[in-house]
């Protein structure tokens, strides 16, 4: 198996200084990366693929089809598909998919595993789509295209129209990438601590978000508290509906809706964010990708709270529970309609309406 | 000149996918840096040291003299102090002063030349007291080291009531270190373009700020409208009272007031906010540190603008003029009192009360 | 039972001209009402006192029993209390207690009706207190004078310490008075119209609320699809969390979390402010006191919402059904501690830190 | 003269209880006004208008023209214009308006009374015509209707295209009012205390604002230190650019820039708005319309600080000169297009593009 992501093979750190240079000149410098610089390169050219469509939608089978036909047919590939997609009997009125049918390979989420697999993966339909791929490859994910069938998506650049000739350029190499980075949450249960695993049966929680992650108060009418912890040191404590710690990507998402500032997918950090907090000083604040943040309910709390990664699999947050998040090392390889820059503020204006405005005029 | 910043050997950085360990192994990962691996290292004893205080504030005064007296004549250093220091009528009311004057070495803002004269910078007073030092290094800056006299500072942590036995802690290495990113700022005027400077007799403002540059409606009752534009492509456009961009430092300065989220000084990113925007929909934005902003007039703008950096500086930005701001390679390497993380919260709750409130317990 | 809140004789409406004059004068304007000129007077002294406790707070038992005592014995009143306080075992370690309990009148909530039988409430314990008192008297209230124990609350600006020479005050008439607005708040279920109630065994929720009522998601992970209605008018549709439309009182609690502004108890108005908004232009807004909203699921919502009334009272919001919101004609007259509005900025200042900052000095 | 704005004749004011009920009762109950009540009423048919139209915009040359020939020829109503209209040569070029020009009546500001000669204004073009409106009468206000010609205003409901049938629907009573409340702002100059107007030659400042009077920093690159108090109590200082003390009406212009909630203009109500504040917890506050705000200087404020009301006027403030503020017993009788409540909603999405967004689907 041969993709491979060609970032930038001269890249060095906006946050180090590098030795060799200082020791020589006392220069004392960093060199900024330029987000432009990372591109897609194959090393070969990518031999299966993986489509994924949004489901209960019959607005995609028909794209779904043309898609899967092309790439089998004349671009010679090995697509896969969830196994779910050869029993939808929607699809089966369509007759070039009939065609194809047989030649398609399928997997089942939770079953098979597609480590090494899967050279390229290709979306189509809403944001919830990438979410489902980054929940397919909880480690290194293939190079992500998206296409939006509706409008722009945060997460779906492409539109469908000329699906060939983008398809075309994206194998050919001539691609963006955007690394999105993802946070590895780990729910370490009370009643677990000190017992093996196999003792209890059950493994703790243990998933990639490329969202964000939440912990709120679920149906308790009652409001969260809840203790922060950066690096080990108690930080604060939210009291509040909730709090939300978010990708750069997840800025977008619940964060935006509960005041978040909204940051690039590139920056590396991750966002703090209360939901609706009983202070009015209780700012979002973004701090480095390399910290550790644990999160457990105030020894005072009354209620648990609940636990939800990327708005799925809630879990309640007992007394003693934990839930600690960090930076993953597999970000999903998101390729650009146009550019990291372009894309991202094409889709702040059109999903967000960011600073779309009438034009006032000065008073006479 | 021998002292060396020694951030972190085995630095990656975390945008990026390691190319020879993709190719061999197929994963896509990439190592997330902690910021405790930035500490301080001395390959050389400092020699040199800059003092600067703040001025006009007599409380200063004799921390300054107590400070400077113990570097002469305890740890043997050369103590670099500000010309004008030395007419301080003041100061010679000090016996101690009087005994070490003739001993100090002295500088002029805008004559004398600084670079690789200074090993180490101690602050006395506000942050102030950075953002001039900020200002005199406008390349590479030597490590500082930074005393509130009064209440913690974000850019002054260290409290100076032992400070001999700080001083010697961070003399013998032992101090994490925040390198503060800062702006690189230029002013570009519409009428010496296609110039030659010497025919202008006067060079474009060039400057690095630490905290922001600010262009805003200045004097005039009139919004400003302003383009921005981010690696050469128009963003959006700013209608209000004008537009921050500033450094994650300067995010708990004007950004905040203006409605920014906060980031910690170790994001490399750079932070847009809009001051009093006619858009309720004119969130601020955070980009990453690499890309390059461009500001100018709108065509349709009625009024100039005014551009002013840290606080200070101003000057008129006409139709036709344009500011450039990119990440500078020289950042601020400021020395923590504890460490970048604990250092941070500590000035959120210190200097904005941050999320501090009245717990409010559960209605019955 | 003869006791009157005497607000204000030559109360004129800042919202009116009148009449008489405009055709006489042809001068249009206002007279703009002085929240001061609000007082209370008592016709006859009362003589019926409700006491409200704080339940499940040991802290709060030995004032109780001090100023039943004192109301009974020193100022022969004849005092209320709830029928559980009755068989709360932990009061009857209080000497005093017993010698007063057969004197003491009981009520039951739900069972026994208050009307015109109370002339006067005093309140001991937290911001839940007058929450309760205001949910007893669904009509016409007395005259509430609120103690807190603990720290000042929105709702309970008298302290305890000096209770005797307080409720003298008041019952002497020195007192200014807050008429707290509250929100009548009427359910209409679906499958409830066209039926009569009897029909249906069980009457549509029809509730008065002293801080808000709260549509939101409740325990689903789905964002809330909520129509909302004014005057008839559809006015916006609310994607989110929720919404919450609350009293001026009320802007204080959940909706200055959600990010309102807060509003004087005495403005007549209306809070509409939206939990977590999937937009960023979704700003609170504030609509006259005399209007109607009405609030229903979006036709294209996924699911059920909830409604909940003060914090409590949680049902279930279906499609079809509707929630009605006008003003209620009977609001709580709350007794000030100082005036209407030092109570209001003392309670901003200790309950949410408004504006409690470190002075920043200048930059030198 | 004879217009009469006939409001609710029977009106009861919200904060109300009304005695006789009371005493009869024991009912304490408040009549909530419904806004839908305020309509316009004409005691006898207006017989002067006075036509504004906006200055500097030739696109409002062609309707005003029309607009002024029908109002003469049409309707025999007697029009008054300022004086320089006559003087404007673009105007000449109209034939239509050199045979109506001698038919004009004309005044200036500053020189001519308008009091008692005007029955009905009418604007043509942006809102700054009824800032204008407004400043002409600083008594009683005629009803005003105004027109907008690009798009919809704030104050500018009504489009002109068919203006003759509007203007006779409003003529003949058909039509909802929205008396918008303006403040009372008077600066009391240091210097000018205990000395007779005649002695300083100068009367101090003393004018009414439709939207808001602003006291910031003006061209100091230095924050603002600002005492407020209300009802003579020092209520909170602001440290940060300003203050913005508006009207309901003015909480849609600049104060919403600076974060404020929207209020409608039938709201009796102050607006207290902090300009990017130095505390995080500085959020808006609204206050009954019948307080006294006063601001002055902070004793320890570095510089003078400038006020400028409805963005006119700009004077200095001084160490010892304050602003007081109260509302108005004179507001602007604004015609609505359709009615209180879908006129202003209107507005908010049309100008603000409050909450006007992109439905999301739930993710699949």
């Amino acid at each position: 198996n041969n993709n491979v992501i060609n970032v930038n093979k001269t890249d060095k750190n906006i946050s180090a200084c590098q030795n060799g240079r200082v020791e020589s000149t006392n220069q004392q410098y960093r060199t900024i990366q330029d987000p432009a610089s990372q591109r897609l390169t194959w090393y070969k050219p990518p031999l299966t693929v993986l489509v994924i469509k949004k489901v209960r939608d019959v607005a995609v089978l028909s794209p779904f089809v043309q898609l899967v036909q092309w790439l089998i047919e004349e671009k010679r590939m090995v697509v896969f598909v969830e196994a779910q997609v050869m029993e939808d009997s929607l699809l089966d009125q369509y007759n070039a998919f009939s065609t194809i049918k047989d030649k398609l390979m399928t997997f089942r989420d939770g079953k098979d595993d597609l480590t090494d697999k899967i050279d390229f993966i290709i979306c189509l339909g809403g944001d919830g789509t990438l979410l489902y791929a980054s929940h397919l490859f909880q480690e290194s994910v293939p190079p992500v295209m998206a296409f939006h069938l509706g409008s722009l998506g945060f997460l779906t650049p492409f539109q469908f129209e000329n699906f060939q000739e983008q398809v075309n350029n994206v194998l050919e190499g001539n691609a963006a990438l955007t690394l999105r980075s993802r946070l590895r949450c780990i729910v370490m249960k009370k009643d677990q601590k000190g017992k093996g695993d196999e003792a209890q049966g059950k493994k703790p929680t243990n998933l990639l978000v490329l969202n964000e992650v939440v912990v709120d108060r679920g149906p308790s009418p009652y409001l969260s508290n809840i203790d922060l912890f950066l690096d080990g040191k108690h930080i604060t404590s939210v009291q509040g509906d909730g709090v939300i710690v978010s990708t750069p990507t997840g800025s977008t998402a619940y964060a935006v809706a509960a005041g978040a500032s909204m940051i690039h997918p590139s920056v590396p950090a991750i966002m703090v964010t209360p939901i609706c907090p009983h202070s009015l000083s209780f700012r979002p604040i973004v701090v480095p990708a390399g910290v550790e943040l644990k999160i457990a309910l105030s020894p005072d709390s009354r209620n648990s709270s609940y636990v939800c990664f990327d708005g799925r699999h809630h879990q309640e947050l007992k007394h003693g529970d934990s839930l600690r998040v960090t930076t993953s090392i597999y970000p999903v390889p998101s390729i650009c309609a146009l550019d990291q820059i372009s894309d991202w503020f094409d889709s702040l204006a059109e999903c967000l309406h960011w600073n779309v405005r009438k034009k006032q005029k000065h008073l006479d």
